[in-house]
């Protein structure tokens, strides 16, 4: 049995969720630009999704957001799904957009404004109902942007308030996922900026909430896999959203930016038992294909986090372990780096071919037409995009 | 002769321009909110920022966005804003919007692009002519997303080829300003990321070429101050871009992050002459009300700057040579912050009075009406943004 | 009553610790330059210290470092300091100038450096006990160089059993303060390295362990304000170590870098009841004064803190309620900004002569003569140092 | 002819300066950790450093630092290298140590420091005729630590007369290459903090003075290999000083904290011509092996240089630049992404082999028992340092 035969199984049950809104547009607050072929309905984002599933074989779930994936039947568009080889994963809440959040949501100063968000999050937990999901991930805008502007403690409490509220409304099965980012859109203070305030949060609410770690939501020279190993080591690492980042919220493809990092997060992972069997720790991407294709963008992702967890799985924990106890500072750095500077290109072309799948999902994709027929097919309406 | 009326010429000759895209809407690329009275056209700009300098006799300038501003007779946009009791500055060109510059406009592959990126600013030169504006400003959008997108180092030397073409169309008496970003909206290279590239480019085009500085656009912990004094010592600080940050390129007031930076900065333009008779340094607001009123938002900017000003020629140079002369650290900081902690807002109020103009703007401003005035006017049309 | 006289009672209760390793010399790796008159002895450096506190009325309490500060009898050396007019404060422990300790102290790998971690600081709370202190400071050098180099996660369960024993040992009116660092001296990864971090420990280890923020160790960008109101809220911010930095840990004098953050910081202290009476938070000055006079930089530190305070309590919270209330960003915004602004340097030099201190402690220091008598006095014998 | 065999030439001319001081200890403000079998002289130094070419070919001279490496015979010291195999190579001053220095060297507001400071580098100009040493390395450990203390502008002048005199002796063969580094030993503003800065300086100096360009020495998330291009362009990279970090100028071992980012650096030093015959970009190595061993700390580290730039030359031109042409985004990214994936060691190994040298250097050089020997004979004395 090869090293490689014997990372099989946890490669086999590598999952990767995608999110409905990769497939549309995305830009920056100077442009967003459209592209041929972009989804105009849940379902077309739900088809291109199926298409990096199909061609890859790691992304078997779609991400919702509501509203901008609001459907009249949440059980049709689960069968649709399915049709199409995916199911629906975890529902994302959305209190940046209206109007009447533009000083805060689940946080504002008005009860009335906080009641509504909190609504809100009563109706995805509802629709989690019909879409069989099991996450809820709450990601918030909140913050200010002038020193003054809000009483930032008061903000914890009501933050407080307004999160025992939608977790009481959990079920059995469910759980609340509570992201932080470090800034933007608020330039002052953001309510939940850092791992710190997300893990006081859910560990005051219960076994059912858990910190969602978004790889680009940090302060310059973070070490995220830190964070990582913490988190698991508290209980309470409950998803990723991956992407990659060189200075801010970049939300490039995973990997791009600095593949080392990614690789110390995910040895990380593996380290704390976040690949095990039964882990309760979530793997998805939430990404901006700005200028690149929408579709390949995504499978390149899921393949970057593939290859990623492929070197991570044949890192030499014996002989790191060795090194650390002989206290070799070089030698334990050398087993790290002989993992990661593993080619294990040929060895996962080879195993995606023995499952069925195309040795390279990236040239098959171009080979497959698909991007030619949905341009073609998808004219008129109106694209989806953030708000859409 | 106190040392406020030794002021009073400087202040007497302070003037910082303001953007007709301010008093448009402005946000993030997850939401810009919308405020009853939003300008419409480049007039109701231009009445905007004329009641700014109504109040506060310190925006005598309104700087123009191409294409945002365009209009038919610029002649008859600048009699308009004459009649306003401000005149029409900086034009700024925009090559980030159209679809064909996704990947680049003066820095492009294509030569095609280029082309029409260049004709861009040779219609923004001949716009200069009919508002009678002094300086072409250029900010690039350039740059990649992903390391090989492109070829950093050609895109250098196409850049130098456009902008040698542009700079061969100014007139004897206007000139170019080239602005760099650190980041964004290009997440993984800026064609111009650093004073360092913009000093390289206008120093190889000729005297007509200067440096702009947005206050905002810079790596974590840089120091801005050093920035001002060397560029003003090899001459080539043409005009600043203020506001204020906290992370990125925030864009909040000016002197609203960080009060004591602006100081240091302003006591820098001031030590290398910039704020002399003559001086080639000027001064412009570029700012994003995301949340904020806009016109105020303008009124507390100019404001601050003047107040920050006032501060810094009150700075005791010869108390500080002589510390500096003694080698004591601490006396020599003390001068500095003695400057600092003065407390100027009295004596601008009565310097204010004393030229006719309200004590205290802001609340001039709330007395006004104007807010209410222009609410219940501009009702329809489309309200002013970027991209409008 | 004005409102300077109703806070005259918190700044009557105002006290700054200030660390014994402050009147040593330090510096960087590069050089660590020597100042005539440097203290030799604990005694020497206590010395000090109540001169500080004699000018200023702030710094009652002097910290010590263990081992620099090890003394045969510490009940004399109390004495000494109450003959001087000051006491003895919180107890620092030392871990990282021990050749076995170069991987790691309370979270290395081998037990019996962590056995001899521990033992170091249960000497010492014994020392506590004879000093009559309250606090026992931990702040950790420990963390790697190279990834792989250490087992992040097992170090963290290592670090939970040392602090545990440690914690046990400590009497009732005894508490443990856990600091964190951003970096430095490990350059990969520390151990404890955020307040989440110290949070998560000190949360697991009971009511007498808190949270030491220091100032200066943070990642770029970070919110510290929102840290303490967190902290607050969470019942768990124990201590300050005041300093400020430009970029990194640079321990230079609290207040210097960015006075509005210190205000910013101090109000949220002041607002989470951190100033009042009983408060558990124990402001400390931990400063490097590497190049300038180091008795006259803590007195300008502590007047720095004092100063700011004043400004804090003069923030017109009613106003800023209002102004919250009704949603209005540059009103609330403007609220903060006056107190900022509030020149209260005479009232605080009115208040000082008052209580029969100097009006300018730096003058009345300058005027002394102290440092020309420590400067002819101290000569021969080793200066102190960190590390002595 | 396989692409390796054309890559052989630019690998059997790669060259990587080793720096004497590497071999002595180092290590934080915190603590310096000693070694056994640390040098004590500078002839101990070169013996260490030439194990380090033995091993690897790779690294053919050394560095000097001056008064660290002063010796009285510096044609005897020329004959010892040869004699071990290696030539002395770049002289780098220093003015950071002694007292004179502690408010600035060059840019001292005293001329008599300046004439001193001078004066060093007019003597390590002679020492360098008497090694045969082509650059003088100028890094300035000048600036301030608080606002006010000197005068940024002014010192810029001093900076320029006496880099200016300074110059003025170098030989027709010699160079000098002007360092820049963000910050520290300076906390508020340090002379040559940029990359403009120094290229302002050599700019204005001739056709003789080169920017040196540190990896360690950049603000957070600047994009070096942004620098090296622009520089190359400009015809001003004279020298690299390579390391890594994480946080800020760490000084690790260089490729340990981000092996994609010396792939991309190395990238533009092939595409700039850095790596062409007679290019004038001179590679060193300029780290910290605060806790590793010294010399298999540098073995690994020219190793990781010589590993990336076969990366690097193994890119594929061609197909990059058919997609930069068809401005597919993902394809071009993906194939500069085949290259950093390709596993050079075993191709590397064979190289070695054929050229006489271990496959593995860093095995090798443990099992040269080398190490033990060292540290059984260099017993007593000072062991070399910083400052010795």
């Amino acid at each position: 049995m090869t090293s490689f035969d014997r990372i099989v199984p946890v490669l086999d049950r590598l999952a990767i969720e995608v999110p409905s809104w990769a497939y549309g547009n995305s830009g920056t607050r100077f442009k967003v630009f459209a592209t041929p072929g972009t989804p105009r309905t849940p379902q077309e984002k739900i088809a291109d999704a199926a298409k990096v599933h199909e061609l890859t074989g790691l992304a078997p779930t779609v991400a919702l957001h509501i509203p901008w994936d609001k459907v009249d039947d949440y059980a049709a568009l689960r069968s649709f799904a399915q049709d199409h080889g995916v199911d629906l994963g975890t529902i994302n809440s959305n209190t940046f957009q209206d109007d009447v959040y533009k000083l805060g949501s689940l946080t504002h100063r008005d009860p009335a404004v906080r009641r509504r968000a909190i609504d809100h999050h009563l109706e995805c937990i509802e629709i989690m109902g019909r879409t069989g999901s099991r996450d809820l991930k709450i990601w918030l805008a909140d913050g200010t942007n002038y020193p003054g502007q809000g009483d930032i403690r008061a903000r914890q409490d009501w933050l407080h308030e307004s999160l025992t509220e939608i977790y009481a409304h959990l079920g059995d099965e469910q759980r609340m996922v509570l992201e932080y980012k470090f800034f933007e859109p608020a330039f002052y203070h953001t309510d939940v900026p850092d791992w710190g305030t997300s893990y006081a949060h859910v560990n005051a609410l219960g076994d059912k909430a858990f910190v969602c770690l978004d790889t680009g939501h940090h302060a310059p020279g973070t070490n995220i896999e830190f964070i990582v190993a913490q988190l698991l080591r508290l209980g309470k690492l409950g998803s990723f959203d991956f992407n990659s980042r060189f200075y801010a919220d970049d939300d490039l493809i995973v990997g791009a930016a600095d593949p080392f990092q990614l690789f110390r997060i995910l040895a990380e992972v593996a380290r704390g038992g976040g690949l095990d069997e039964g882990s309760p720790v979530a793997l998805m991407l939430d990404q901006c294909h700005n200028i690149e294709d929408k579709i390949p963008g995504q499978i390149r992702s899921v393949l970057n986090v593939q290859e990623t967890v492929a070197k991570v799985l044949l890192l030499d924990r014996e002989a790191l372990t060795a090194a650390q106890d002989a206290g070799d500072v070089l030698a334990a750095h050398q087993v790290v780096m002989d993992a990661f500077w593993t080619d294990v290109r040929p060895l996962l072309a080879a195993y995606r071919e023995a499952k069925g799948l195309p040795a390279d999902p990236m040239t098959a994709y171009a080979a497959s037409g698909y991007q030619q027929r949905i341009a073609a097919e998808r004219v008129g309406g109106t694209q989806a995009s953030w708000g859409a």
